[in-house]
This record gives C-alpha cells, structure tokens and sequence, in this order.
C-alpha cells in the first residue's frame, strides 16, 4: 500500500511532460502554420490565428467595440489589409506585401498616389544596422502610411516617380482577444498571458504562443490542479489593458501570473520578477531556475518591457512576472524580418515549455502545512517510515526529507522554503509530504 | 572607592577558569573513570555513572518506567548486559565484551546458540573503510541480537559452525537521566544539555559529559547569577524527550540553551544556530567565537543531529543552540573504537570550557539599559569620570565605551550590540557599565 | 506652454551654484578675514566672528548667561585675552599670543610669575610627532594656565628662571551663538550645524563656516523651498547642548540635519550616517554622493565626533548626520598650526558647497507621488507626452522616467526611491515629475 502511494506519488511529481509526443516538433509546426498569418492589435488575422488554435485548445474568443473605453484608452479602429506595393519609376513592383507582411507599416492607412522620392522617403523605414532586415513598425495610434524595407534596398532607390498603394481598411470594428480556462479545486488562478498581434515574427510572439498551447494541453491531463489556470491571448498594451478593464471585479483571485514571449532561442531563462520583487512566484521561479543546473538570469522589474506592464500599475500590482529567454534587450533580431523560423529551435521551445510546467507544477502544489504530532520528533519507526539497520542513500535522502518536513511544518514555512532551507528537490519535498500526509502526521495549514 | 569597584567588577569580568586546579587533566581524569562503563539508554550503566558524577556535582537523577508514554514515544524496556562472546569453530572466543563493550550490539538481546557462517554475518557489523576499528551500533526498537568487530577480523572468518552467547536482559525498568539545578536571581533559566548513553566513546560523549561538569563548578564558584542554570544528563533522542515530556510545564522559562558533545578533539568549534537563527543564543555565540581570535564555523539549523532536534521541534521551539568541535560529518572516529583516549587532549577540553563558560557568562550578564540622563552628553568632568588633560590609552578605551554605552543605552540595544557596534569587547562594556550604573546614570531597561 | 514649463524647471533642478561669482575664492577671502580672531566656547572673539559674518548672512546671535543650567551641564564663565607670553631666563620673549593665538592654552586662566624650567614645562604642551607645528589645546572645565609651542621650541629650553604672563579673565558672562533661519512653504526643518569656537585654524571649523556662509546665500535665491532651512553656529558641545536646551520644544520640527567642519581639504568626502542608518538623510546623501561619480566613504554612526554627538543622545535621537571630507582620523593637522591656510583650496570648499546644496535639493524637493490615473498604463500620447516614430535618445529618457514614476507614484516609494530603482538621476526625475504633475497625472502622496 505504501508502495502503491509512492508509484502515484512519483508519477504526479513527475516533472516534464509526457514523452509519448515529440512537443518540440509540435510546437515548431505550430508556429509555421501561424507565421503567413498578418496578425496586428485588430483585424481577420487575429481570428484566422484563433481558429487554428481551436483546433488544438479550448479557446473561447472576444470581441470589444472600437471607442469602447478601457480606463485612459480606448479601443481603436480595427485594421485590416489586403495587399500595397510600391512601383518604382519604370513601373516594376519594388516592394510587395505579398513577399512579407513585414512590408507594410503596421495600421497603415489605404493609399493610392504618386511621390517623388523625397516624399516617399520620408514613409520609408530600415535598419541601417542590419542592412538586408526589413523592420517591423508600426503606426497605432498615429494615422500614416509607410513602408518597411531592407536598408540595402532603400540605398538604392534612384530619383523618380513612385506609385505606393495600401489597400488596407480602418474603420469601427472590434478588438479580438481569446481566453483558455482551466477550473481547479480553488478559484484561485495562475494567470499567463501571451500577445498576439505581432505578424510573420517567430520568437517574439510565435513562439509564447506555441508554448502556451503545449502547456494548456499538459496542464489539462493532470488528474487534478488546486488552482485555476487561465491563459490570455491578446494585443500587447491595449489588449491588456482591454483585458484588466473588462475583469477588474476578478483580479483579486489571481495569486500568481507570468507574461510568455520569446521562448524559442539559445539565450538561457532571464526571468524578470513582480514589481514587488518578493512574491511566492519570485521564489518558486528562483527555485526551478537554481535546481535546472542551467545558466539563467534575473532581473528587477522595469516598467518597460511587455504585459506585465499593465498589470504591474499602481492601481493593480497583480503578482505578475515575465519569463522569457531573450529579452528585448539582448535579442538581436527584435522586430525584423531575422525573427523568422531559423532563430528558433524545437529543442528551446521544448525547455521552455518544460521550465514553464515545472514553475506552474511547483505554484499549485506548494503549500504550508502544520505537524500534527509537533512535540518531540515523530516516531518514524512505528509508521514504517524508518529504516532499520544501515539502510541506502534512498532511504537516507527520503528520511533527511522526513525531518526536515516535520520540523519546519509550524504554518510559516511552505515546501519551496524546505526545499530551500534543506538542499533537497522540491519533487522530494512534495513526494515525502504527501505520504506523511497520508500517514496523517501533516494537515494543509 | 571607584578603584575598589573597578577591581570587583574586573574581577567578575574576568572571563576563563580559576587556574588553581588544571581543568584539562581533571577532566581527562572524569573521562578515563567513565570510560569503561557500558552505557546505553537506560541501565546499571548509566546509574554507576550518575554514582560517579554526584562525587563532582550536586545532581540529581529520575527514573521513568519503561512503558510511561511520552508524546509520539514510550520508554522502551530497560537492558542490561554481563558480558557476551563468539566462539569459532574451534572453540576459542574469538569475540569478546570483556575486551570492548562495543562489541556486542547495542540493546542486543540475549542469545545462545550455535550458527553457521552466513547467519552470523547478518548479524555482524564492521566499517570496511576502517578495517582496524571496531563500530558502534544499536538497535533499539527493533529486537535483534549482533556484534560489532573490525572489518579485517569479519573478512578473515573461516566457514564452520560459531557459537553466539549475549548474556543480556531487555526487560521492564526504567529510564534514568539526571539534572544539576543552580539557581541564579531569576527563574530565568538558561539550558544544558549532554547525553549519557553511549558506551566507551571518549569524544561524543564523554567530552560533554566532563566539560559540563567543570562548567558546573565554575559557575558554582561565581558570587552571583542572574539567570538559573539547569544541566540535563539525558540519553539522546528519547531521554530529551522523556525530560521535555515531563517539563513541559516549565519549558517557558528556558531563555537559552545548548547542547554540547564532540569537545575533546582539535576541530575548529562549530556552532550549529537555534532553528530560529537570529535569537539572542545566535548572537552571543558569534560574538564570543568571533571574539576568541579563532577559526570557527557557524552553520544553520539542520534538524539531522543531536537533542537540539527535539528541542526544536514545531510545537515546542526552544531557543537551545548546539556547540561542538567536530560536528557527525567531520569526526572520523564517529562512532567507533577509534573514538577513544588518544582522539581528545585536555588542551581542547580546556578551551572548550573556556568557550562554554564565556557564552554562559556573557548571557547571563546581557542587558538592556536606560540612559538617566539622556538628553545632550552626560558631563563624565563632574562626576569624575573623565580624563584631565592628555590621558593614556586605557583611560580613551574607557571614555569610548562610556560614550557608547550612554549613547546607545536607550532600552533597544543591550550589552553585545554595544560591543558589536564599537568594536570594545564585551568585558569592557560590561565593567563600564557596572561603573555607569553605580554613578546612577543607568538603569536596566 | 510645455516649453516653458520645461525650461523653468530645468533651472530649478539645474544643480550647483551660480556662476557669477567665484565661490571659491570668496570663502578663502572670509576665513582669510576670520582667521585672525581668538574664538573660544564664549567671549569676545566669537561675537566679533558674528559681526563679520552679519556682513554676510541674517545672523541673529544669541547670549546665554553663564551659569545657567542645560541639562546636565550649565554654561561656563565667560572668557577673554588681551595677550600673553613667556620670557626667558635673559628676559626675551620666546612665546607670544601675539605671533599665534594657539600659543595660549584656550581658557588659561590670568597668570603672572616667575617659574623654574621644571614647573614651566607642566604648563607647556607640544606635538612630538610633529615638532615644527604648535597644537591647539584647552582647558575648559579644569581651572589651569599654560602655553603650547612646537616641540623643537620646548626641548631647546635651558634651565633658569621664566616669567609667564597671561592677559586673560574668566569670569560671568554669557556663551554666544547665532541662528539664520531661512523660512519655506512648511515648518519642517532642514538643520545644518557648525561649530564656531576654534580660534585660528582653517580646516577645522572656519571651512565649515565659509561653506554654510555661501550655501545660505544659494538657499536664499531659490524660487521657493518646501522646507525651511535653520543654520546653526555654535560652540561645540556646551553649544549644541545649550541650544537644544533651549529649544526642545521645537525639536520635532527638524526632518533632516547635517553638521558641518573639515570641508577644505582634499580628502574624498566622508559621510557618517544618523544614529539610526536608515533616514531619508541618510539614503539622499548616499545617492547624492554615488551619484557624484567621485569616491567617498560612508561610515557608521560613532558617539565620538563633533556635535552630531549632541543631536543623538538617546533623549533626542534627531535625524542629523555629518558631512565632512577628512575626519578627526584622517586629518594630519588636525588642532594644530598646520590647520592653516595652505591645508585648504577654494576648489575643495567649492566642491563642498556644490555637495551641500546638492544635498539639500535632493531633501527639499524629495516627495511620494500618487498616480492619479493608476489603472493600466498613461495614455502618453494623448497628451503630447509620447514620440511618434523613432525618436531622439533625449526622448527615450524622457519616457522611461515617466514610466517609473507613473509606475511607481503608489505612496510609496518617493524620487529618491524612483532614481534609484531605475538609475536615472534625480534631477531628471524631478524634472519629469514636475511635467507628470503639470499634466494632472501626479498628486502629492
């Protein structure tokens, strides 16, 4: 019997996911199936991406007006596009939407004119830096035209007659957002938010997307979760803040949250914690990242970064951190046409999809609980829970386990504190409790 | 008359042992008598020591009948041994207790018969990577019968029928342990605790046995104390919790404690903290270790290691620290024959007392005090208490702890922050302090 | 309109002095002036140093009677010199007031007779370690009379007779000190403190007097202060004793303090923290001295200083610290001839002044911001605050301070706490702050 509590403990504390799908693989044809998709704050590429996801989780989408006010905003016209080109001065198309949705300026106007080079200059974007990149911009809140190109391309544009046509529309129409609920015994919820408004870029947001997906599907096959999981795919800015001003009654049940973006290149975890700074999720981050035996940095929060942002204002503070592998900051391909399927790998995908089951397995299981023979050391032996003469290193480091549990289970510490304060893995600490909790030596505090 | 108070409160101060008598060779002395004994959890072994202690202290023993249930425990039967042997295949006692009291398995119970090869080894114990030495080994609450040898002697034994005699009795008795009380100002009471129970072991734990011994004397011999002292002679684990047990009434007015062994051999002292890890035991402790000039180590609670375990337990938490030498993890000679005479100086025993005892007197000495003159500098000129013109060293060693003393005597800092934060060891500011108070211009907070 | 703003409060958070004059030269020309006078803790020579300094500043003096109690001292009779000398067996003079007022003990009280070598030299006081320098002694509270000369002098003294000759009273009178008070829109006080007694030495204190001279005067040209700024010059201890005293009841009303002397050398700047370690006073003048890209030192509180000593007994415990850049320690020529003019510069006393204002900018503009519009980021661009594309690095420090301000302005952290937090200088946050307020998005806390 005690054997039989075991083999289901282990295999609940279990960490990674299951080895009957190759996730990486997955989650690399995932992205390749969104990356066409021209994606923006608004629009049909947004509901084309959620109806593939669809097919892979419960996603149940929304829809909010434009003008519709959300605290200092409002939520602006929707965009949608069809194509633009420019022509060049003998009539050739020079730079086409159909080559790259990157091409059109984001939230551009329609236009349809002729401009000398000057002007047409003066709409033009590049990165002098990467000469053969074609930028990613955009124009939410601004209305112009404009078009991105390489800096090599607009080097070489000659004096003339340009013909530039965006057959975009912006008129009232709604911003899309889509949620996955996952109920658990409590309403107490794990909020992780992933944008998705960026275009054809894979590490920053396609690949927080796929990760998310994998970690929906896994999430969903336990037997059972103490908290409530909810994922939130949205724009980044508006779409949280849209977000936070449709749920604000809600808020208060979200114990721990994590912001998902570029998850799928080499730079090892960088982690940046909740405003606060000392929060439950700091801790248990901190924990999986130490115990992972890889390289991994944290850092303070920063009010400029991604959505965390929003539910970090003064008037929220939610527990929110952001866990991403690159950051804006070290992530050379940022918002370039370089962000496409080679800067990412399965095998990245896979680890980050594992380090974010590991830190959502360690916030639902972790807990404070009381000894209920607190004076003096239980007697193990008694329970079978002591070896009797010499005994392996299995048993010792089950039995090292043992006592730290029993020590520190007063109501102030909680298992990621044992592991900690101990040296021993959390998956032990957790494994062990839940058999003297069976043994009834410990109840929840 | 200040001179006159100055050279008692110097006096007092003056931290170490009287040095009429040689505390190292008395304490070997104690050690060499006790040694032969075979102690165990209870039995004749631990009365003959308690008949040998009471010619040294004043103490006084209880015994607790076997059965008696105590929180998760009972008090197990009470064993005594005559003697015990094996004979090999010629006859010939190949394996005697009358050589070493270590080997027959500790709690052993009694047999006589004749075994082939393979059974006798599953009833054998040695140390392979100490092939000359002898284990200690027991087994309490589990009824079987063994005997412990060196590896090397293990190895060599031929096949051939053994024949196996333990003249032992496990029978209903009691437990035994003993207390020395000297009470102080207060019912205050700081803690200490040794245990009793192992056979001819020198270092754990003769050592603790002998060093508490000496302390005893030494703060018999003080003209005062403020706090009460209470030694508990106890054997480990279930004597500890037998005492708490029955004490725990009164465990409230414990305000310190420690539990000592391991004090005989060369290691740097090794100071575990209370589990707490920041009580006034944890500062007092650093401060005389940091202060002794020599290498030491602190470490932090681990609830793997001697009574401090049950002391520290969730529903008791008594603020009772330990303070060995070698610690389990650094004794090679843990728990075998090799701990024995030649593995302990007196040199080590001696200036484990003297540690033992400036902890004792420095905590008995801390307090609070209130400055009676608080607002702008006391006038040291008009009371006599300030230097001329000039003045030499000792008179500015003087006047510094004056000045921090009324400084920082304003009911939130005691004795040992003051020292701490000037730098001035703590005898100093304990002798200005006296001579502050006396002028009237502190009183204890 | 916002031009404007800006440009208004660049000037008020523009740090450092105007540059119309040359501050550095106008304090050497002031202790040059001071120089000369025989100040002690009363009497004529310090109400002649308020005479100079009224030419100057709106110093109000103040006389307190000798004789009257404050606290545990009362304040001593007044004293006064015309000269002094000691002739030589052959009747020339070899010491005389007149070449240095250090030759006189300070508080000598009236002599005149013959003495022989031997009680002469009990009279005499020198510096063996620095033979050619005469030191700077007194006798304040111990009725004596006596000389100091430099030791080269006093071990070429032959035996004979001499005559000694002190032109000195000592007698009821009044101790002297001076206030300028600066008020703001608040009661609450900046207090900054200098001592006032020491006869001719530059360094210690008159670099402290000419620095709050010219930090008065570029206090007083502020547009507006929130706080009000009362300087104090006082004699030491008996001074500062005196005044807190007599004003006890208004003690509450001092927020942050300095004290300070030893501001001419070129020493790296020494802060020693409040008693305390943790006030406002303590972490702006950290950031300000970090933030100077220069090297400093920050030392703990020690009860053994100058009147900082006063300001923290336990009665008071007032949030004063000190400023200084050598230290008692460090200062070579510390109450000595060599305490003169070539042991300072004007760019040294510049460059305290500069960190004196600095400091107290930093503490009277220093304020808890409330985000008026805390849900969900501000919508920036709105109200012009927000670029549009691309955008000078001018522009993006502009926007990140607005992000950690906004972000921050919970009532929680103040400005020091943001610049901090987000390594962007004060004066930038304070800058932005001001804009933020002037938009209606900030509120004082």
């Amino acid at each position: 019997m005690e054997s039989n509590l075991r083999t289901s403990m282990q295999q609940v504390a279990n960490f990674g996911t299951p080895t009957a799908r190759d996730h990486g693989a997955d989650m690399i044809k995932l992205i390749e199936e969104l990356y066409p998709i021209c994606r923006s704050l608004t629009g049909d590429g947004v509901r084309y991406t959620f109806d593939l996801l669809k097919n892979h989780v419960p996603v149940t989408t929304y829809e909010v007006p434009s003008g519709t006010h959300v605290f200092d905003w409002e939520v602006p016209k929707e965009w949608n596009i069809k194509g633009g080109w420019i022509k060049g001065p003998k009539g050739e198309k020079i730079v086409d939407f159909a080559d790259s949705n990157l091409h059109v300026l984001n939230y551009s106007v329609p236009v349809h004119k002729k401009v000398g080079l000057e002007e047409l200059k003066s709409h033009l974007f590049s990165l002098p830096e990467h000469p053969d990149w074609i930028p990613y911009r955009t124009s939410y809140y601004n209305e112009n035209w404009g078009f991105c190109l390489s800096h090599r391309q607009l080097e070489s544009l000659e004096e003339g007659e340009y013909e530039v046509f965006i057959d975009s529309t912006l008129a009232p129409g709604s911003l899309t957002y889509g949620e996955v609920y996952l109920p658990g015994e409590t309403e107490e919820e794990i909020l992780l938010s992933t944008h998705i408004c960026h275009p054809s870029l894979c590490n920053d947001n396609l690949s927080g997307i796929a990760v998310m997906v994998e970690l929906i599907k896994a999430l969903q096959e336990l037997p059972h979760r103490r908290h409530s999981f909810r994922f939130i795919f949205i724009p980044t800015t508006i779409g949280s803040i849209t977000w936070l001003a449709r749920n604000e009654a809600n808020t208060h049940k979200i114990k721990h949250g994590l912001v998902a973006t570029l998850l799928g290149d080499g730079h090892p975890f960088t982690y940046q914690k909740t405003r606060n700074g000392k929060l439950e999720i700091d801790k248990v981050a901190t924990h999986a990242l130490i115990n992972s035996g890889q390289p991994f940095e944290i850092q303070q929060f920063n009010p400029f970064g991604f959505d965390e942002r929003q539910f970090s204002t003064p008037g929220f503070q939610l527990p929110v951190a952001r866990l991403t592998r690159s950051t804006l900051y070290t992530y050379r391909e940022y918002h370039s046409s370089a962000d496409n399927i080679d800067a990412i790998s399965p095998t990245y995908l896979k680890e980050s999809l594992d380090m974010y089951l590991k830190i959502c397995l360690i916030l639902d299981r972790n807990c404070k609980y009381m000894n209920l023979v607190p004076k003096g050391e239980v007697r193990l032996g008694k329970r079978g829970l002591y070896h009797k003469i010499g005994g392996n290193s299995q048993h010792m480091s089950d039995q090292m386990a043992m006592l730290w549990i029993l020590n520190y289970a007063d109501g102030t510490h909680d298992l990621v504190d044992i592991a900690n304060d101990s040296g021993i893995p959390f998956d032990k600490i957790y494994e062990i409790a839940l058999i003297l909790k069976d043994k009834d030596l410990l109840a929840e505090a």
